[in-house]
């Protein structure tokens, strides 16, 4: 019998959910109730709407896809197998084992075809979200009226869990607010959580939500319904003011008898008899595993072909862009492949140590401001802070709606959607983000820097008000256990630079850095600019010497603002005290970590065991640095409100302090 | 001329206005904007509505007010002197000062009436569900037909930034679903953001999506009309079946000439010439600050009078409840004042070596079933996944809007409001909380974590499937740096069990905990019981010795999982190669750290310097304890998706490697 188009539909799907039932039940562990309700719409959006190149997974004008329900993962892995990403059969059938392509969840970098790492729930909403923003500011930057080089849409699935997350809510409005009309948004309404029934703890009106938030929405009834689903997919994409959410009523491991619309068949296997009885009911033989009909390969794979189409007609507009263009052409290049446009530091000012002092995010401002001049690829903004994080770039204007050209994104008072957003504007490339807020208000956005460590990105977190010092605005703005719950992060560097000029050095690690992301961590107050005439090393090694001596008695490391006074009470110490101490800023610990051996010896000799370490923090790891002989001016407890120069005197951060405890240490 | 009522709302309300103007000034840093706009709504609250008692901040039955927009905390230290709650002028005049009881934000337990601590923006529209459920639920619990002693409001004021907060907006989420009639919230619809005008990031239709998720709304097109205003608020109460958003249209720094309606007004004093102009303007003297007319503070401490009115008819009400029902008055007393109802704990089980193994997530499902049939204040839930939690209290059923007396709350995917609604239902009281999720979604609580320790609630979080050990799911569901995360937040105690015995006793400590929060760190995995027949030590000290030896040649240091691979090392050792090693199970450094000191040198003599510490996390402050000749098994990288035995094999947590690496130490 020859194969129909309609038949080949029905077939296809069906084997996206046997592959997906057969993936999970291989490794016993899974998710494959939602890839089987969802196989409908992911196969006719990747059948008839996704454009892309299988073949190049990397082609910048593709549609990106984004899986946010990322425990769904055998639905995207047997997509990326159908449609010729190169995921054989035997990576699903390996599907959750050590060292797989086709890992529990969606691993960016472990697959092709995976644009995004997801599985905590809400982060890909708004990864989206940051992919459609760069998208639109990329195309208002390159596209000319006759060559475009950008134009494709975005794509997301997400389940209810997704909905309910703080995350995903704050990038829904503000998508909604941008109008970003390429984004669009496949709600897998199957009305089951882990739980067991939504309705336990999710009654709201999704539709009017979403619309009360300038999205447009499409229910589809019956997420079967093929053609209900292709005319809904297609109602998102007509729609170019807005937003769109298609909401897709589906049913929970659709076909198996005893499971569909069970919680049970969220999180688990369904068994070897349950498998074999869906596969009874879907009318395929129950006797066959991980089995593709050769039309179903076929069929779906004449994606490469359209896809090289896709490309090359794309490649021939980018030929004739370069000749009509080249400059942007170039420009074009460097940002979409992360070039740091030559001289883009060129501008970077140098503070005179003689200059008033200056808060280093003011410094960091003026910093920004200069390479941003340099470097066009460089955009961000803050969670409604920019005017106290200085992130604000003065020779732009706000990326909206109707100036998607702008390069300073009002992200409004979303920290958390703020750095998740980010993910997406990096993941998609072209743009290299950076976002500003209160260094307290880093617990707000840490699922997403955890997320941008693991996936590797280079992202640049401005976080100003640093430390106690803040002040007035007491405990809840005055940031304690924040350095060291961001050094914890596996991958995260953490730069507290001391003055202006070393302010200019973390943002030049910042932007430098290939497979990290950075935290600048900035204060309020103004800080002096450190006389570096005694210097010995180098700030990009994370720790250098700034005030040295022959043979020091000890050690003073401090970090940040707390430079100073250790400065200060070095040169009392050596004054009143005949005590020689060297004074170590150390900026970095993950750069230090990385420096050469003998650099770290030579700043900190292993010798000299009298080690004070003072930073407005907790102690929690200095004891690394310290060892056991060595003495801690830290801060263990919550701060106080109280004007920043108190609340540091209360808690002990004086020069003649920091002399004390110097004086307890070598009379030990 | 004698003051009608008219005159003196004009006139109180001028008087809180120049209050917080002249605090902010005085104290040259504030936010004199919001207040000044939300005067009016303010103080007719405190004087139409508000059922309170000043003299009794602590009154059961009083309603509650949270200021979400902690910031605007100038306007409610105004309302609580003029109200009669001894704050003085003196106070005020100290407004942000160091020791002062009016800190920049408003802190728990600083200030009488102060309900929370608030300032991160969302929390206190999260806190204030929380109480507005506890209400609901003890009033289910003890209110007898003819008896009501729960029966009040739960009021919340907010601004724009509160409603772009992912943490609010999961909570208001759960409010609407959970239908919360006598919650209402007053959002201070003012239009201005610390960037500038609200527009710039937050366009939505607050109104339809807030009836989107079962509220009921009502808009005061001006702040300044005392009679809408009034009329809101009723209809706010008068909704009985949903939550009341009152919109109230206001002008920031209304009055002031030159910065009213302007984001210059929002965080920065107005300066004393503009302050001038504003009392000019306002028709008040422009000479006089901290000025109170005779007659406002008359008309406004008539709360005093109305207030004891309220509290003694309640305690009217109690005494015969107390005659008429007195074992239902006895729980009542104990619930309110967080007493442990005697033998509380008498049923936690005793976990024997002998039986089979068991999860510490699997043990503490058990004893805290066996708890809360001793302790019915306890109630909780989870963020969807109490069935992996085990969270689930089986004697009772769901907290829900038809079933308020239910113990098993339905967070929903929802962790932050999981955790910000725990503090409102604590500091309600009359329920301990706990609420449970996988330790890796720690992150998403951490803001609200944060706040229990500063306000020193003693919560209890749930966090299981603890470590790489998680296995299939990958590394954004395996927590690495997490333990290390929570142990940096100031008075947080952690603590991971190694075997069920210690999961019973961890409950233990944490039910008992008085001003700490508790972090109980569980595995997903089977683990044995530990056989304690060499123990030395106890438990609640945090760290004892499992296996212990006559002079040890080294001590093995390891928490929760990781124990047990330790001991069969240390046998493997003693056997094989003659080393005699002691096994320490280090289930809280919080605990340990209050040890007394000899206890300590008992579980970890000095003269051992040959230590090594197994922890299945990264190895950030372990260094405290394993000092300089110590070594560390710990994994300072992401996860990896596979079974969870093969990932903690791979990354060197096995018996074996323990052996290797403790050979290496001793041969040092």
């Amino acid at each position: 019998m020859a194969e129909t188009e309609t038949n080949l539909d029905q077939l296809s799907v069906t084997t996206i959910r046997t592959l997906c039932m057969d993936a999970v039940q291989k490794a016993n562990s899974g998710h494959p109730g939602a890839p089987m309700g969802l196989a409908p719409a992911a196969y006719i959006l990747f059948k008839r709407f996704l454009k892309h190149n299988p073949k190049n997974p990397a082609w910048i004008d593709r549609d990106r896809f984004v899986l946010s329900g990322g425990h769904a993962s055998a639905l995207l892995y047997s997509m990326l197998h159908l449609f010729g990403y190169g995921l054989e059969i035997e990576d699903l059938q390996y599907f959750r084992q050590w060292g797989s392509k086709t890992p529990g969840h969606p691993e960016y970098g472990d697959t092709p075809g995976v644009e995004t790492t997801t599985g905590p729930l809400g982060q890909g909403i708004a990864n989206a979200v940051g992919m459609a923003m760069a998208e639109r500011h990329l195309a208002a930057r390159f596209n000319k009226k006759d060559k475009t080089l950008i134009d494709h849409h975005t794509w997301a699935m997400c389940g209810d869990g997704d909905l309910m997350e703080g995350v995903a809510l704050e990038a829904i409005s503000l998508a909604g607010h941008l109008g970003l009309g390429k984004l669009i948004l496949i709600y897998d309404d199957n009305s089951i959580t882990i739980e067991g029934r939504t309705d336990l703890a999710f009654t709201e009106n999704v539709r009017a939500k979403f619309e009360a938030q300038n999205w447009h929405v499409v229910t589809v009834e019956d997420g079967n319904d093929f053609n209900a689903v292709q005319k809904a997919l297609q109602a998102g994409k007509d729609a170019v003011a807005r937003p769109s959410l298609v909401q897709v009523k589906t049913q929970i491991a659709y076909g198996s008898p005893n499971k569909a619309n069970t919680a049970g068949a969220h999180g688990a296997p369904l068994g070897e008899d349950e498998v074999k009885l869906t596969k009874q009911f879907y009318g395929v033989a129950d006797d066959k595993t991980f089995y593709v009909p050769e039309a179903v390969l076929k069929h779906c794979r004449k994606a490469l072909t359209f896809g090289e189409g896709f490309e090359s007609a794309w490649q021939e507009i980018f030929d004739s862009y370069k000749t009509e263009y080249p400059e942007d052409a170039g420009l074009f290049v460097d940002a979409i492949s992360g070039f740091l446009t030559d001289g883009w530091d060129a501008e970077i000012p140098y503070f005179d140590p003689s200059e008033p002092a200056v808060a280093t995010r003011a410094a960091s401002g003026r910093v920004l401001n200069a390479i941003a001049k340099k470097l066009p690829a460089l955009m961000g903004g803050s969670a409604d802070l920019a005017p106290s994080n200085k992130t604000y770039l003065d020779d732009s204007h706000d990326f909206q709606k109707d100036a998607w050209d702008g390069r300073n994104i009002r992200f409004g008072v979303r920290e958390h959607a703020m750095a998740a957003v980010m993910n997406g504007i990096y993941l998609h490339s072209g743009v290299r983000p950076y976002g500003g807020t209160f260094l307290v208000f880093a617990d707000y956005m840490r699922p997403a820097i955890r997320l941008a460590s693991l996936m590797k990105l280079p992202q640049i977190y401005v976080f100003t008000h640093d430390s106690v010092a803040v002040g007035e605005d007491g405990p809840t703005h005055q940031p304690v256990e924040h350095l060291a719950a961001l050094r914890a992060i596996p991958g995260l560097n953490v730069i507290r630079p001391a003055d202006a000029n070393e302010t200019g050095l973390a943002w030049k690690e910042a932007l430098t850095a290939v497979d990290s992301p950075t935290a600048l961590i900035l204060s309020r107050q103004k800080l002096p600019t450190l006389d570096l005439s005694q210097k010995d090393g180098d700030f990009k090694y994370g720790a250098y010497t700034v005030k040295n001596v022959m043979n020091p008695d000890m050690l003073i490391i401090a970090t940040g603002s707390e430079v100073h006074i250790c400065v200060e009470a070095a040169q009392k110490l050596e004054t009143d005290h005949q005590i020689k101490a060297a004074v170590v800023s150390m900026p970095s610990w993950e750069l230090f970590e990385k420096a050469p051996a003998p650099y770290k010896e030579r700043i900190m000799p292993a010798g000299v065991t009298r080690r004070l370490a003072v930073e407005a923090g907790i102690s929690m790891g200095w004891e690394k640095y310290i060892g056991p002989e060595g003495g801690m001016l830290s801060i263990n407890r919550f701060g106080a409100s109280a004007p920043g120069a108190t609340v540091l005197k209360e808690l002990g951060f004086s020069a003649q302090n920091v002399v004390e405890k110097a004086l307890k240490l070598t009379r030990q």
